[in-house]
Formats: C-alpha cells, structure tokens, sequence
C-alpha cells in the first residue's frame, strides 16, 4: 500500500478525506479504520463488471486482514441500473441484510454505482453512513468528490437523487489497470473540464501530460486525479448545493446530455466523451458571444484530440443530429429554470460563468460544431 | 382567516414556522407568501380522501387569491401508497409537470401524503422546497414537525426515507372537522405521548380538557396542538437526526409498531390506537423494571380510556398476540442495532428514557397487557 496524497473536502461535519494511491483496496480495512471506528461489519455494492476484474475481492481481503466482515450487492453493470428498480432492489436487499443505522456501506465500481449506492445509502433508515471506492477514472476525479447521487427517470438523467457525502474516498490507481484506452479517454474528459474552468496553468500541464494520464502512466495519473479532485473540492466547499458556483462543473454538460440523450446513453457515445464535444461546443457558443478568444477554443479541441477523445458532433456515430432534438433535451436539463436555457461559458481557458436566458437561436450555430 | 398562533421549529437556517389557526387554506396565497416570493405555480400533492373532503378546492382558492397557479398529483388514500411504485409514480408525475429546482411543493394530507410527498420533494432534483398542510389531528402535531419522511417496504414501515424539513406548516384547524370521532382519538394519542414523555403539568390539562379534544371544541384543540407541536419541535430542534434525544419521540411505538404489523397497518388498528396501547405496555415494562411508579401507568392508561382509546392489547382485535412474533417485529425496528432491543421507558409522567440492551424476556410479560 502506498498513500501519494490525501485531498480534504472541507464541509464542515460533511468533510471528508480523498485518498489517492496504490494498492489501497487491499489496506481497505486498515485505511477505513477512522470510518468504522468499533464497526466490524460493511455492507458492498459493486456491479458485475467490478465484481468480474477482481476488485470486490480485492477490498473483501482488505477488509478481512483487519476483521472486518462484508456482506455484498451486485448490480448489473450499466447505466440501466440507475433505474427505480434497481434502487428498489438494492434497498430491499440491504434491509433483508438486516443493516441497521449503524451499518457503513461501500459503494465500489464506476459513476453508475457510486451515484446508486450513494442515493441508497441516503435513504435507507433515512441514510447510513457511506465511503467511495471509485474504480474508474471518471468517478475517481468526479462523481467520488461532492455527494452528488442520483438515478435517471423518463423524465431524464439524474432527476430523482440527494445531496448526501461519503465519508471517505479510497481512489486506488490498480483499479484504472483493468480499464479500456476509451474508459480511461473519457475520464480524462472531466479532468480536462476542471482545468478548463478554473485552472489555465493546470490546463498546460494536461497538453503536456495528458497523453501519458490516458495511457496509464502512474505518476502522471496520480498528478491529474489530485489537481482533478482538488479543483472539484474546492467549488463543492464553497456551494454544496449547487445554488451558484458549483454550477460551473456543468461546463460541456448542457450541451453534452443532449448529444448523450439522442445516442441513448450508452456505448455509442460514453458520458466522458459527451462531454468533451460539449466543451467544445459550449467554447464556441463562447467564442461566438464574444466571451473567449478563439485561440482557446482551438487549444481546448486541439488537446482533446491530441488525447484521443472526440472533438465535435461530426465524429460521432449518428451525426448529424436533429437541432430542435437537441434544443428540446437542453430545455429540460434540470439546470434549467423557468424553460429558459442556461449555459456554462468560457471567460477564456480557465474561467467561466453561468450565463442564464440564452435564447434558442444563439445556441443553434454551435449544435453542428 | 385566523391565526392562533405561532410556533417555531429551530434548526438554523432548516428552521420554520408552524402556523394554527382557522380558515388557512383559504388564505394559504397569502400565507405563503414569505416562502413563495416571486413564484406563481406550485405542485400539490394529495390523496383522493382529502380532495373529496374538499380541502384541495380550498387550497387551489387560496393560492388563486394571489395568483399562485397549482398542478397536483393525487394519490390514493392509505397507507399502502407509502410504497416504492407510487414514490416513483408521484415523482415521474411531478417530473412530467415540469417542475424545476425553484418549483413549491405543497403536501396536503395526514402523515402518509406528508411522508411520501415529503420524501418525494427531498429526491425530485436532488430536493426542491416544500410546505406541509397537515389536515389529520395525528399530522398535525405529529408527522408535520421534524422533518421525518418515508415509505414502507417489504423490511417493514419507513424502512426508507430521508430527514427534510418543510419551509412552512399550516395547521388549519377546519380540516379536522370533516374527520371521524375515530381518526380524532388516533391523532390524540400521540399528543398523549408528548405530555407523558416531557410535561407532567400538560397530562393534567389532559385530563381535564382532553374530552373536549377529541370532541371538536375547537379552543380545546387549538391549545392541544400547540402544546404538542412546541414539546416536539423542542425535541426535533435538540437532536434533528435523532442520534439522541429525538428517541423519545419513539415511546410507545416500538410496542405498538408490532402490533400495526400484526393487524396489517390498517382499519384494524390505527397508528394512533395502536401508539396508545405501546404506551401502556412500555409504562408496564417501566413500572416492572422499577423505573416508574405503578400509579402513573394506572394514570395513563385511565386517561387513554377516558378518551376511547385502546389502552390494552386485550381490547384489539385478533388479541391475543403470538409473542414470539410481537418480539420479531420488535428486533427487526430500526431502532434496534445490532440486534438488540431498544426501549423508550418512563421514569414516571412527564419523563422518559431510551433503554438499551433490554432481554426478550423481561419485555415478554408486558406483551399480553
């Protein structure tokens, strides 16, 4: 086991330490110590992808080393399980496990089992305690930092959820070795998005480095995930709740949700690299409202395709896309207030804003981009 | 219109108010006014006893004298819509409206629309803002204050839920005259509770004015619920997420939670009835355990009967109860950790305790009474 850093989430009796490092899964017991504290008993979810590379073991022995037992709940992998059901079924099976208020669930796997078990946890009993074990690069640089939990409903994406902090993070690198080139690509989406809003040094760096961050160099991975989180932790402190800052992580989401609802939310276009054409269409609406320079918008595509993500609309399965479509997903989006369309902007690489009443026909000529 | 009074919940910046009076829904607009600011639509949430009665027309009225415009979702009437299906159905409904994150959500009911309309405004978008309008005696000053919401599932009752206080309550006392002298007696039960818990000179009001309470007099009612809405919210503002104190709250549910789930939580036995019958089985056990004086149990138990009442398991129907099975539902309420039984006890009218680590057997005796 080898701790290379510990990011704090300062909230106050929510905060919450983010450990990042190697072999953590397997010193699980020993790390989550604070946490447990006399508890000698865990419940996990995971899923059956997680479960499947080894990992559920991994942490069962981590735990095990320091007498801790772990009871196990194994969704299917994929974003259908953030489903009414499936949150149904894993409160029923947890309270058919007998867990009590006392009781410290494990969320282990992916954004889709942090954002489930996260929300289960918040309700059962009316909420036990919880700690993350992101195994993805995606949720170890964002869905594990700021207690945002949720499921998607046929109203949309993350409708129903809670506001609701774990008590502590293990982001273990091992975990990113059972990863694909395109899992890892569109984590990196996320990291490139915390520079871009609100870090332009980080932002150089990332041209320099990121190809070794999505290629699985250690140390460079060990690098972006804690300037990642640190980013993160930093805006979630000041605006928990999303009632002002916190909004500029939504930056390329607008934009990125629509892409993300005409391909069904799945394997034809992963969030990450939703995301990613979402920055890039959202620098232009920027550019276009004379927000940001030009120059940055073709820095922003030119790295992300330097590291291998999509960098517009055009290299998508499916494209073109259908204008009004995407306008109609956008008017619905939760940020969305009113009906009226609200926008995060680029201020230049490493600043944005939130920009409320854009009308529809502004946001038209950056849909094709 | 006429307020009464006044009683404030104290937690901070999750404080409110609870407003009683007569007449409030026609004046809700108004009301509501310091919690509406500029917005003009809410949602109502309620069930379809309650809109027959005919309090959603006068609620519609009285935000329409504001120009507040209200959707609502209505449910069936009874404790089987605080279930999984009809939690996603009313959010999905709620979500189809269009709600967005400034949207109001008025829950008008008794403590199952409370519950789940409560639930379902905490979740809807990660938590939009809500308003209780008790119309039951029971939610009056019992489900509207705290913050406690919920469903059942196949674990057992409000297994699942979250703590989410309301901006505002409205206890308007006209609706408790289109209630049965029955659902009168149920709600009255857990004013009961609050006196013998924490304030012996109010259990002799009860025994005074008690009659005139359950029997509509509506001064009578007025000071009751007043009483009991400052003795819970001075709890509930002690110890929000009852990690201490709030346990008190719990006298005689622990005893009468088993006895709901062997009648079927229905017409058999409702939550009131079987909260009064707990409450002489938790003085028993207190009284046999040296921690109260044998006088006090005859006290409240003559007084519940005063009032018509159950005041033993004897009068139920179905008694007798199978003991092992009362002790099974007993070790299975989520106040219970790890497994071991956990009471509220009384230490005389007026006082009460949690008691930890209580054996099977010395609760069994108390079972039959």
């Amino acid at each position: 086991m080898n701790i290379r850093t510990k990011v704090p989430v300062e909230l106050g009796s929510r905060g919450y330490e983010i450990i990042i490092g190697d072999g953590l899964l397997e010193a699980a017991g020993e790390l989550l110590a604070p946490v447990l504290g006399k508890r000698k008993r865990v419940v996990i979810v995971t899923d059956s992808a997680v479960a499947a590379a080894g990992h559920l073991k991994r942490l069962e022995e981590g735990l095990a080393k320091t007498g801790v037992s772990a009871g196990s709940v194994t969704v299917p992998s994929g974003e259908k399980s953030k489903s009414w059901p499936q949150l149904a079924e894993v409160c029923d099976q947890l309270l058919a496990m007998k867990v009590d208020r006392g009781t410290l669930l494990i969320a282990l796997g992916g954004g889709v089992v942090g954002d489930l078990a996260g929300f289960a946890a918040s309700i059962v009993m009316r909420g036990i305690d919880f700690v993350q074990v992101p195994t993805t690069l995606l949720s170890q640089v964002d869905s594990s930092v700021g207690g945002k939990t949720g499921i998607n409903t046929v109203a949309g994406k993350n409708m129903v959820g809670s506001f609701y902090q774990p008590r502590m993070v293990l982001a273990d690198l091992d975990c990113l070795a059972t990863l694909s080139a395109r899992e890892l690509r569109s984590g990196y989406a996320e990291i490139a998005k915390h520079a871009a809003i609100s870090d332009a040094p980080f932002f150089g760096w990332l041209e320099d480095n990121g190809g070794l961050v999505v290629t699985g160099d250690r140390d460079a991975q060990a690098v972006a995930i804690e300037h990642s989180c640190r980013t993160k932790a930093a805006i979630v402190a000041e605006d928990e709740r999303e009632g002002g800052r916190r909004a500029l992580l939504n930056f390329g989401h607008t934009f990125g949700h629509a892409l993300e609802a005409e391909t069904g939310f799945g394997e034809k276009l992963l969030h990450g690299e939703a995301v990613a054409v979402g920055m890039v269409q959202a620098m232009d609406l920027s550019v276009r409202l004379g927000l940001a320079p030009r120059s940055d918008a073709s820095r922003l595509a030119s790295h992300l395709r330097a590291v291998g993500l999509p960098f517009s609309t055009t290299v998508i399965q499916n494209a073109p896309f259908d204008e009004d479509r995407l306008l109609a997903h956008m008017a619905h989006d939760k940020k969305a207030s009113d009906g009226r369309l609200t926008f995060v902007v680029s201020h230049g690489l490493g600043s944005a804003a939130v920009l409320n009443d854009v009308p529809a026909d502004q946001v038209r000529p950056s849909l094709g981009i």
